[in-house]
């Protein structure tokens, strides 16, 4: 029996484009001791995955030419060499991007379909979801009455980011995103008030959308909206810096901050964090955040793209910002 | 009885120049009930002034035109119109650019004769001295074992926050300033490593003085410097922002940080503090620091102007870098 699967062709200078990829067509192998053949049924594009297809090594291992690249995917226990797995089980991974995915059984973890669909795993209840609420709860410290900005507002992260935010008691949550339809999709989960980072007068749209000020703020895109936070920081006001991908393409040096002097007279706190470090934090959210969804309080949206072959042309799409929520590959 | 004092005359538009300030003779006040007239003797400069020429308003209210300047002084009581103070007690207090200061007893308080000289209040064992412990202690909470990078290290905070981190169990302390004699100073009072920033190889200079990096940077300056210590930071690694002294005269907005989406990968922490927050920690402060003092550990050096009417050339040539350790002015 053969699978396909998508290998990274070449490693990207600046934006990424079609030829970077190819799809490739293997032998599915047989599980060994311990190990599980699942068949994947849906598979996750993120922004983070940019990073790998650089040589750089960075906090992830680079993806390797004419290997397969990998990320989080949903699937069906085809084959099981293992005890703790039976054949039918679902399970997350990080074996994306193919069709059939052999994982050695401590990689891999039962999803609990009763608290939400299968593909939330790869978003509101996953990765993403829990790098929201580490980053709201735990590394902005929010607390209740402040006024917290999200960036990249309208994607998995930042859309699960600012709910988090209100649920938790924030006073104000405003988002930032780059089309009237994104902006009309925060408002109808609750966003006190969106602003279109495109228009060219971001200043004045965050002073519009916060006047007076904001107490945290929840970057995914770093460069020019940054520098507008530090702007409108209260005292003591924090960052969590959770991505930049206006920077993740760039081929020159990108637009940095030119007002970090204010943090020190606002005695701001900017801090980067990563998800993978408040694994701890997983079940108690997965508890919290699937209360919130059968209670009808928490929102979310998957662009869903079909089929293995368009997975390049999704994460492409992703990057340039054409997705709604989460974007996902049903394979 | 007449005294002189020294008032703003015009804000500075990025460099300040003597122009900017004036001395004038006033009449000396007689001190009302709870008041006390100090005869100051030694007064401060520090780089935190330049921001009060300025009229935006900051976390400390700007200077006015046609008004004296302010800022730390030591002083002896010559007439008290309070219980809690008598003639002859030496005081610090905040009224300093003056000859005669007229204040309220609230404001003034004794300094111990016996844990250092006056003019120590001022420098090691005052607000430079508090600055620097709360920012490698309490900002950048490092730990022994780490590795401390210190800009502007020859300054009266930058050289006290490289010897703290040391005493507390740096591994190793690393401090940039801008001349051979300010780095043999450093190496002098126990830094491991010292650099010029001024020769154009920043980079390679903290290589070579911090070959695995750094967990901690006390940054006085901004800029260029900052860019190249987040380069430098280890995964956690933290930056407490005291100071920013390569901007505060720029005209054009000044450098900025271009590698700052290093701060997710590496999960850094930037945090900007204020002295002031950590009024709490003073005594304690004190305590230890006298003690290293005492026992020859804590090394401090005073960069001395005789007379009133040297205090705007010497707080230019301190923001020029023309002092080593702490820039006073006797009266």
């Amino acid at each position: 029996m053969n699978g396909r699967e998508i290998h990274l062709a070449s490693r990207p200078l600046g934006w990424p484009s079609e030829s970077d990829f190819v799809l490739a067509e293997v032998a599915v192998p047989e599980p060994g001791p311990g190990e599980l053949l699942i068949r994947n049924e849906v598979m996750s594009v993120d922004p983070y995955m940019r990073g790998r297809m650089n040589e750089i090594p960075s906090y992830v291992t680079p993806f390797e030419i004419g290997r397969p690249l990998e990320g989080g995917a949903v699937g069906k226990v085809v084959e099981s060499g293992s005890a703790e797995f039976a054949a039918g089980d679902v399970v997350l991974h990080q074996a994306g991007w193919r069709e059939y995915a052999l994982v050695a059984d401590d990689a891999a973890t039962t999803v609990d379909v009763t608290l939400g669909p299968a593909s939330a795993y790869l978003g509101v209840l996953g990765m993403p979801g829990l790098t929201a609420y580490a980053g709201i709860l735990e590394v902005a410290s929010m607390v209740p009455g402040e006024v917290v900005l999200v960036s990249a507002a309208a994607g998995a992260v930042g859309s699960a980011a600012g709910q988090i935010a209100r649920l938790r008691g924030a006073a104000r949550v405003v988002g930032s995103a780059g089309s009237a339809m994104k902006l009309e999709y925060l408002r109808s989960i609750g966003f006190d008030a969106a602003f279109d980072y495109r228009d060219g007068a971001l200043r004045r749209s965050l002073r519009r959308a916060a006047p007076d000020g904001i107490d945290v703020y929840f970057d995914n895109v770093g460069g020019q909206q940054l520098e507008v936070a530090i702007g409108a920081l209260r005292p003591h006001g924090r960052v969590a810096m959770c991505g930049a991908i206006s920077m993740y393409n760039a081929e020159e040096p990108p637009a940095a901050p030119r007002n970090l002097a204010l943090c020190m007279g606002k005695r701001l706190t900017l801090r980067g964090f990563l998800a993978g470090d408040f694994a701890h934090l997983r079940e108690t959210f997965v508890a919290e955040a699937s209360a919130w969804l059968r209670a009808g309080e928490l929102h979310y949206r998957e662009t869903v793209v079909d089929g293995l072959a368009a997975a390049p042309g999704a994460f492409l799409d992703m990057m340039r910002g054409g997705n709604v929520g989460k974007m996902l590959v049903r394979l």
